[in-house]
C-alpha cells in the first residue's frame, strides 16, 4: 500500500507508462474522492478466456493493475466467457470453436495461476461477464445497439480499413464492442484499462455509460511491449519472450543473456516491467549516463526487480549469482574447477571413470552443444572446443580422473563433464 | 378454391400487381411441387403490431395473401410483436412506447375481426415472432449478426442514404432486418409477401435460409394504393381512404362519388382491389374503350366487387342502389317526391308544420350544408337553392303541408326537410 503518497505523486504513479488516459483531470477528481470517502475505485480489466500462456508482455497491464491496488482499489479481473461460449459465430476460424464452461473454468484456474505472482490476490475479484451478458437476452441486446451509431462504429481504425477496402464486417463485429462496453455498465467501473488496441472498445464505455445513470469510466492505455530481439513485440511466435512461468534461472538468462534491445527498449523495460517511480528511472538513467552503470549492471538490476516480483528476492538472487558465475566461466573457463561450486544452470554430462577413453563428439552430442556426432568432431577438429580452459582436437578424451571438467564449445557453451 | 387452374394460371394470378417476384421461375417449381407431393406453401407476411385501422390500401397486400389462400395454401399472419414489446429502444420517439402482452393480444383482436373480411379463417395462422425471436437469447442473437455484413446493410436504399447524409442510423436498426428474416427461418417459409418498401428486409429473409438448411423463400412485393384523390397514397391522414370497417354504404359514396383518379389509377384498382383475373380485366378495358361502359359505370362495377367482398354481394347492391338514387335526385330532385322513398344517407332534418314559417338559413346550417347562418343567407340569395326543384331566395320559407321536401344546396348536397 502506497496511500501515503500525495495526489500528484498517485496520478504520476498511475500514468507512468500509459499511451492514453481519458481523462487525467477526471482520474484525479476520482482519486480525491476515492480518497475523502475511504470508498475504493473499481478498475476492470477484460480478459480473453482463451487458454492463457502469460509472458512479460501481459504483465505490463497486470502491473498496471498491481499499481492500483497498490493504491488501496478493486481490481476485477473480467474473463470476457460471454464471447468464447460462442466462439466463432460465422464458422470460418477453426481456432475458434465454443469453448464450455468447464474448459473456460479451467482457464481461469490457469489465469489465476500467473496473474497472481503480479496482482494482489485479496484486492482481485476474478468475474465473468456471460453473467449479465446472457442475461440480457434478445430484447436487452437490441436495446444496447440502440445506443450507439454505425458511423460511430465506423470509426474504429480497423472497421474504417476493412470497409473502405470492401473486406466484409460481419454485423456482430459491431455487437461486441457494445458488449464490452456493458460490462462496464454492470460492473460500475470508475477505471477500464486495456492495450493500446482497445482504445476505441473502451470509449465505447465511456461513451454508454451516462446514458444508465453512471458517471463515464476513465480509460487508460499501455503499449504493446517489444520482445527480446527489441525489434517485434513480445510474443511467444516470435520466440522474443519472457514467460510468466518459467523459472528465475531461464528468466536471468533471457534478460541478461539474450536481451539485444537498444538503450531506449531498456529504459521502456525499467518504465514497462517495474514499480520503479519515473524519478527512480532518471537516477538510474543519470548514473548510466555518468558511467557509474555500465549496459550490464542496467541488465542485472532490470532481472533483479523482475524476477523478484515474480518468484522473489532470494530466488532472484540465486538465479542472478548463476548467471553471474556463467559469465566469469565464459571468461575464464578454469574459474569453475578452483571455485569448486556447480551452478546448476551449467549444463552437465555424467561418465564413469572406469569407462574412460570417451568419445569425446559423443560428450558434445549430449551436452547438447552440436546436433549430431559428425558436427561435434568438425568443431572438435576446428579447434572450438575447450576442456578445463585447454584446445582440445583428439575425438578420443582420457580425463587424469574423477572430477569435475569445464567443457566450453565456442565462447557461449559452458558445460560440465562429472567424472565419477 | 381455384386448384383447377393450370400451373401457368396459377402463376399469373400470384403474379398480378405484383411489383417483384424474386424468382418467378422457383415459385413455379413450388407450386409444382406443392401441387405434386399435396403439402400447401407456407405463405408469411408480417404486420406491425400497433394497433390497426386498415383501409383499402391495406388490403392489396391482404388479398394477394387471399390469393395464395385460393390456391389452397397456408398464410401465417405474423405479428411482429418482438420489436413491439422493446418500443423505441432509443427513447426518442413519443408515438413508440413499448406495448404490454394484453395491449398486443388487444390489437391482435382487432386485426382479425379487419382482415378476415379478405383472408379465409380457416386456411389462416394468426402468430407472435415474440416466440422464437425471444428464445434466441443473446448469444442467438450475436450468431443471427454474425450472418450479415455491414456493407450488405449499407445497400438498403435508406440505410445508404442517411449515412451518406450522415445522418445517424443506431447499430440496432441493422438487427430489425436480420430478426424478420429469421422469423422466416423459424417459419420455414416457402414465400413471403409485403409492400415494395419492404423488398430489402424480404430478400435478407431470402439470403439467410440457405445458412440454416432451408430453401430460400420466394419474395413478392406489392404497390402502395393510391388514395382516392388520384394524387397521394391512399393514408388516413390525406383523408383518401376507404376504411375496411366503414358502412357498405360509406364504401359506396366513397368509391362512386369521391374517386377523383384517372382511367390508370381505376385499372390499378381493378387490378389490386379485385380479384379480378388479368383476362377478364382486360375485357372490362375494352369495353371501355369501345363506349359500352361509361367512367361511372366502371366505378359501380368496382364498388360493386370491392363492397361485395367486405360486406356480401346484399349488402353491395343495397349500397349502391342508395347510390344511384341520390345520384338521380342530384339530377332531379324532385324525383325523390315522386318515388316516395327516402334514402337514409340522405340528410335529413326535421320541423314541425306548426311552427311555419321557418328559418331557411337555419335549416341549411342545421343540414351541414353551410357553416354559418349568414353563408347559409349568401347562399339564398345567390339562387343556390332549390326546394323540391324550385329555387329559393326568401329567407323565409312557409312550406304547403306536413311532407317531405328535397332540398339542393348547389349541385352536390342533397338533403331532405320532413315536415311533420
Amino acid at each position: 500500500m502506497l496511500v501515503a503518497m500525495t495526489l500528484d505523486e498517485q496520478c504520476a504513479y498511475l500514468a507512468k507508462g500509459c499511451v492514453d488516459v481519458v481523462r487525467a483531470d477526471e482520474l484525479r477528481r476520482k482519486l480525491e474522492r476515492s480518497r475523502a470517502s475511504g470508498r475504493p475505485l473499481t478498475v476492470k480489466v477484460g480478459f480473453d478466456p482463451t487458454a492463457p500462456d502469460l509472458h512479460l508482455g501481459h504483465t505490463v497491464l497486470l502491473r498496471k493493475m498491481k499499481h492500483f491496488q497498490d493504491l488501496g482499489h478493486r481490481v476485477i479481473f473480467l474473463i470476457g466467457d460471454f464471447t468464447g461460449l460462442i466462439g466463432d459465430p460465422t464458422g470460418r476460424s477453426k481456432t475458434r470453436p465454443p469453448l464450455t464452461r468447464e474448459e473456460i473454468d479451467a482457464n481461469a484456474e490457469t489465469y489465476k495461476q500467473q496473474v497472481f505472482r503480479i496482482l494482489h490476490p485479496e484486492q482481485t475479484v476474478v468475474d465473468f461477464n456471460s453473467r449479465w451478458l446472457g442475461a440480457l437476452g434478445s430484447e436487452g441486446f437490441v436495446r444496447l445497439a440502440a445506443r450507439y451509431n454505425v458511423a460511430q462504429m465506423l470509426e474504429r481504425r480497423d472497421f474504417r480499413q476493412r470497409f473502405d477496402a470492401q473486406q466484409p464486417i460481419k454485423v456482430h463485429e459491431f455487437l461486441y464492442p457494445l458488449a464490452q462496453a456493458y460490462d462496464s455498465v454492470a460492473l460500475e467501473a470508475d477505471v477500464e484499462l486495456g492495450g493500446t488496441d482497445q482504445l476505441f472498445n473502451l470509449n465505447v464505455g465511456r461513451d454508454i455509460m451516462p446514458g444508465y445513470g453512471l458517471e463515464p469510466q476513465i480509460v487508460m492505455t499501455v503499449p504493446l511491449l517489444v520482445g527480446l530481439d527489441g525489434v517485434e513485440k513480445m510474443s511467444k511466435s516470435y520466440g522474443n519472450y519472457v514467460g510468466v512461468n518459467e523459472p528465475a534461472e531461464v528468466m536471468a538468462r533471457k534478460l541478461v543473456e539474450e536481451f539485444k534491445g537498444d538503450d531506449a527498449v531498456m529504459w521502456d523495460y525499467f518504465t514497462l516491467l517495474t514499480d520503479l517511480a519515473p524519478a527512480e528511472v532518471e537516477q538510474l538513467r543519470a548514473a548510466f549516463g555518468r558511467g557509474d552503470l555500465s549496459a550490464t549492471d542496467l541488465r542485472f538490476r532490470l532481472a533483479g526487480f523482475v524476477i523478484a516480483d515474480l518468484h522473489g528476492a532470494e530466488a532472484a538472487r540465486r538465479a542472478l549469482d548463476s548467471v553471474r558465475r556463467r559469465q566469469e566461466i565464459r571468461i575464464n573457463p578454469g574459474a569453475l574447477v578452483l571455485e569448486g561450486g556447480t551452478p546448476d544452470v551449467v549444463v552437465t554430462t555424467r561418465v564413469r571413470f572406469s569407462e574412460a577413453p570417451f568419445s569425446l563428439p559423443r560428450l558434445v552430442t549430449d551436452l547438447g552443444f552440436a546436433p549430431s556426432t559428425s558436427e561435434a568432431a568438425r568443431q572438435l577438429k576446428a579447434g572450438g572446443v575447450r576442456i578445463a580452459g585447454d584446445k582440445v582436437a583428439d575425438l578420443k578424451w582420457s580425463p587424469p580422473g574423477p572430477g569435475k571438467y569445464p567443457i566450453t564449445v565456442g565462447s557461449r557453451k559452458v558445460g560440465l563433464i562429472v567424472v565419477e
